[in-house]
């Protein structure tokens, strides 16, 4: 779909939010069609999660996004989907790669919600692509396990914060789920939920460096738990890490069924943020480095740092193997 | 309402797709209305067709778009409305008619969507009026029988396509219904779905000719089948004829309700499209001619310029009339 | 959240409507969960009344709006909340305080949505602010009687009307209520309602003085009458009174069940909004004085010339009051 000036900042560049939401959508169809493809129990797909995300390339208003998604894997109950997103001017006729992203869904029932129904097996085209997707599938069980001991942590305003410092540009925001926000089980679409993380963590972004920024990654994202139509729900964001010329956000969801459940507020998805400062040539600008003070601020800098360096490692044993095929 | 940045395009001319779906949302409310105004069974007005709309000036950001809609003939089951749109430069105070269309609605019963109600008769200030009505009503029952037959098609993607072919600016969408998009019964508003076609279209418009475009008219657009909630559509359009200033794109809309039913995809929509390029002056501009490549786009090329001659003979006759009175 | 283009007037000023619907959001958010914090029927707290709001600054697009909400009071069946609205420029840091807004709320029952339960009592630091509140309940109780009077009005258009007249820039505008625009118990938020009327007023000021115009204020609105999900709502502005650099318009908002009640059409809300006209500097312009022809319209003027000077003396009285301190 062509991209709206609501999609974008004031610099015109498409956010990240916007084309997480877009991939989503678009991962959550394939999978709920493929989920119903056979008959039994009709199903919807819910995300459970998404692995690591690049943005490539920013998209800018006026620009045409080309989603395609295909489904890789297939276990017992979950779908691994790939999604691709190209942008393109249509007026040059000239095409970018955005992003391309892997998602897992779980089908639920739609007659009750609570229980996971079987998904279909698809038909590899060689053996070791489902050995391959196997893999993967039990990294990202080991992952989510992981991810779940972080659970524990709530944001607190800080009284008149020096600039630079954790407290200086952390936010949050409050939204109501209404019913647009809702798949057909009433609870909250992941694509939803990330595009809020996404404005948190920009407006965190935007605080520390007072510039242009655009989001560059995004680390796998676990949907704990589902959140029902009717909630409130609370997104905080603080900086965990700076490097020269990228920062990156620590992103809470906070879930609070007040309405219809004696449960209290709950933890509903966390992730990280990487955001990099744009001029206005789109040449990414050095940053101001996070001032931490406290000796949690520390530790998780320096975790911050390893999955930075961790990142870059990656990256450049991938850039060797494609130099030496 | 005033239009905003979100419903036009870059050029600052808003959508056609937005004044479609403006039109739309008059046309069910006095239908609703008009069916609900005598004791009896609730309903809701569902739109069955709408008929040719010509476009006349491009509205701009800023703008008020004023709508007025009057019911013009009642068949026993279905309802004639007529909609005008004037936009309105609030700061100069200058007025302009934008639109006339021309809608069509059937009355389904809140309690059984599937059951047609009986339309309350209106007045008649002359008698000729009914009559007129009349002869338009069977008209158009006439033409919806014929475009049932149109329904087969489908578009499938190009590999490498050369400029100015029919497949290298043909497009397709996808979008998952949600509530917002739906009536009280849980189908989807007949203006959202034009709202998708000439989003469709317009991309198709702006990849053939690489400028800024406007919707110019709309055929008239048969509602064959409801698209319900949790549904899938996907929104597909190719051009099949350009005149020296105009391009014809046709568009489909298919559904897949694959949640809730053990029906399959079908046919929900089709309907042709007439967009112009604008020079930044608003002047109409010269548009790259449509290569065809097999025997179904000549045919679909040559059937193109069919409408498009007795579109403008149609026109040329009514400024005879107006001359000559 | 960030504000967004489509937030805004062609100027780049945030439209008070939307602050004014982030307002009322925050209100019900935090009223509906004090509602509910204690063991009991669950429900939802419905907006009944908002008092008297000033924009002190405008907002721009790319500024974040921080909103903060607070229980100030507590009757038995009615919620006081004061919402404060800050805005933030995140490239400079310069923050500006937009609106302090008091709105009274109600809890209704989910079950049964004419039940209005009772509201857990709060805890005052100082025994004073519990009879200030007390003394603000029965004021607010006592004007909501007085305003019911004024329900009988309807606003005709007038043909070929002169300009600067009453019915020159007489406006409105129809709505078909979504599901988005409505709570869990199937209502309209407040907050939408105010956005609409905002919209209207706002068209009905630019009509009249042709230039850039923003909210100053609005007066104290009250919310007689729910309005169910598949309504009508018609809202209609007339302007009564203006100063040398201000424009007070009365805006009504009538909504229409036709679908699902035997109940004709009603009044719900109706309110005064203020505005001025600002240069490219932000600088206030003058504005052309609004020619009243009919007796009605000329003791419209007064009673607004009334509401003006009063809002004025208060304002002075407040501002002495300050540089006595």
């Amino acid at each position: 779909r062509i991209m709206r000036p609501d999609d974008a900042n004031v610099a015109g560049n498409v956010h990240g939010g916007t084309i997480l939401k877009m991939i989503e959508e678009a991962g959550a169809i394939i999978s709920t069609r493929h989920c119903n493809s056979q008959a039994g129990e009709p199903c919807v797909a819910a995300l459970a999660r998404v692995e690591r995300t690049d943005f490539m390339s920013p998209v800018c208003i006026g620009e045409v996004a080309n989603v395609s998604a295909e489904i890789t894997y297939t276990s017992r109950h979950s779908v691994e989907v790939q999604v691709n997103v190209m942008s393109e001017n249509i007026l040059t006729g000239a095409k970018k790669v955005t992003n391309k992203a892997t998602l897992w869904y779980v089908p639920l029932s739609l007659k009750n919600v609570n229980k996971v129904l079987e998904v279909p097996p698809i038909q590899y085209v060689r053996k070791e692509q489902e050995d391959e997707g196997r893999k993967r599938y039990e990294e990202q069980k080991l992952d989510r396990l992981e991810t779940k001991q972080r659970n524990g942590d709530v944001i607190f305003p800080i009284i008149n914060p020096e600039p630079h410092t954790v407290g200086y540009s952390q936010s949050s925001l409050i939204h109501l789920v209404g019913p647009s926000d809702c798949t057909l089980l009433g609870f909250v679409h992941g694509g939803v939920t990330m595009k809020l993380m996404d404005e948190v963590a920009g407006i965190v972004a935007a605080r520390h460096c007072k510039t242009n920024i655009v989001t560059a990654s995004v680390d796998a994202i676990n949907f704990h738990e589902k959140i029902k139509k009717g909630s409130v729900i609370t997104i905080s964001g603080r900086m965990t890490f700076t490097s020269n010329k990228s920062m990156e956000i620590e992103v809470f969801v906070d879930a609070d069924p007040f309405v219809d459940e004696s449960r209290g507020r709950y933890r509903a998805v966390s992730a990280f943020f990487t955001y990099v400062s744009l001029s206005k040539e789109g040449k990414p600008l050095p940053v101001p480095q996070l001032l931490t003070e406290t000796e949690e601020e520390k530790r998780r800098f320096e975790e911050g740092k390893g999955r930075y360096l961790q990142t870059k490692a990656k990256r450049q044993a991938q850039l060797q193997q494609a130099a030496q095929q």
